[in-house]
């Protein structure tokens, strides 16, 4: 998998997974950079713009990196955990808002995420470079139906909460203990079956006309919030 | 100037300025979208999918229309209104992130946008289309200058909150009255200049390792947590 950019390809040259290969643009002149990437990696290639254009169609800023290709993580490494935060996406279609909310996770230290194999953006070069290298560090698991995780997660103990309309103001709810956020579609929110199975709905109050959040906004406005209930939002 | 996309278009469609001209695909199967559109305008042209696409580089959904360009409110609007809380952009580079801010004020209830005239996006066909429309409904200032804009807005009254690392926790801070809350630009923050002017800094708490989170989401953690404080956030 090719993944780009200045941040992203920092990440990877300074974790610890190994890079197969490294294109940069000739005159490439962030020579930190150029440093880790050597000390990284002895396959170095330099190739003109049109070349390194030709690979992706990402903004790559000079630099192109071969990597491993993106590894999921199986459910018991979130319902075993004690205490988890998951966040769990039905069908994000959009790889900026699925980046965004990696990138939100990250950030907040929610435990992991829940994303189904179908209908449902996968983590590829857009999603890492939008999460700005956030989902090497959140693990990540795709489950075939969302309906079936939801009901491995309820035996498991986790509560779980759906946002959508008509439900309880999100920030009247309880998110301490074993807690799955269910993050709906751009476009048409979360499925019926899914609102179904959901044992609390969060609603973010409204006060305009046109009354619709953007679904990274959303989650952010959620997992926030979920944070500072369960108490690990000091500074 | 000519925006599209169906949810941008059912906005201009049913809102009282007038359109100028509408261009719609061949085969176009939105009969509620198209009834709305003849309702509007006299000026439909038929074109074929490749004319469309030379209109405009955004994804436009089989419907194009010609509206007048955008106009920028005075910040007057904002100064003299009781209570306002304003959202002041420093410098934000992407469209799709004023896009999703603009969509996140409206919804919250904010009153007004103050954005600098330079070296940052201003309202544009992807800007609308990226915040659904909302644009229709929150006033948008453009400032030549933020410093003279931040002592404009002290002068009536007004509080400034900035958003940056090393302040007070955000849940911490009063956000009641007149407020301007600054969000900086996506690589850099907010200038040094803007941040020496604010009366406080409020700070997201981060738990995890990359700790970064996209502007526009930063931007909807701050507004709706500002938005609860002033008790405008009730179902």
């Amino acid at each position: 998998m090719y993944i780009c950019g200045k941040n992203v390809a920092k990440e990877y040259l300074l974790g610890e997974e190994p890079v197969k290969g490294i294109f940069v643009q000739e005159n490439f002149s962030d020579y930190d950079l150029l440093n880790l990437a050597k000390r990284k990696c002895n396959n170095i290639k330099v190739l003109k713009k049109f070349e390194l254009d030709k690979m992706t169609k990402e903004n790559h800023q000079g630099i192109i990196l071969n990597v491993k290709d993106f590894e999921y993580s199986d459910i018991s490494v979130l319902t075993e955990k004690e205490d988890a935060l998951v966040v769990m996406l039905d069908h994000i279609e959009d790889p900026h808002n699925f980046g965004a909310i990696i990138r939100t996770c990250e950030a907040a230290g929610v435990d992991g995420i829940i994303i189904p194999k179908n209908r449902c953006v996968d983590v590829n070069a857009t999603v890492i470079r939008t999460s700005v290298g956030a989902s090497k560090y959140v693990p990540i698991v795709q489950v075939t139906n969302i309906s079936n995780a939801i009901r491995d997660l309820k035996k498991h103990g986790f509560w779980v909460i759906g946002t959508d309309m008509d439900g309880t103001n999100y920030t009247k709810l309880d998110y301490k203990g074993k807690t799955c956020l269910i993050i709906g579609n751009e476009g048409n929110g979360m499925a019926r079956i899914v609102t179904e199975n959901c044992d609390f709905i969060a609603t973010i109050p409204m006060n305009g006309k046109i009354n619709s959040l953007n679904a990274s906004v959303a989650a952010g406005i959620v997992i926030y919030e979920a944070i500072k209930n369960r108490g690990i939002n000091e500074l």
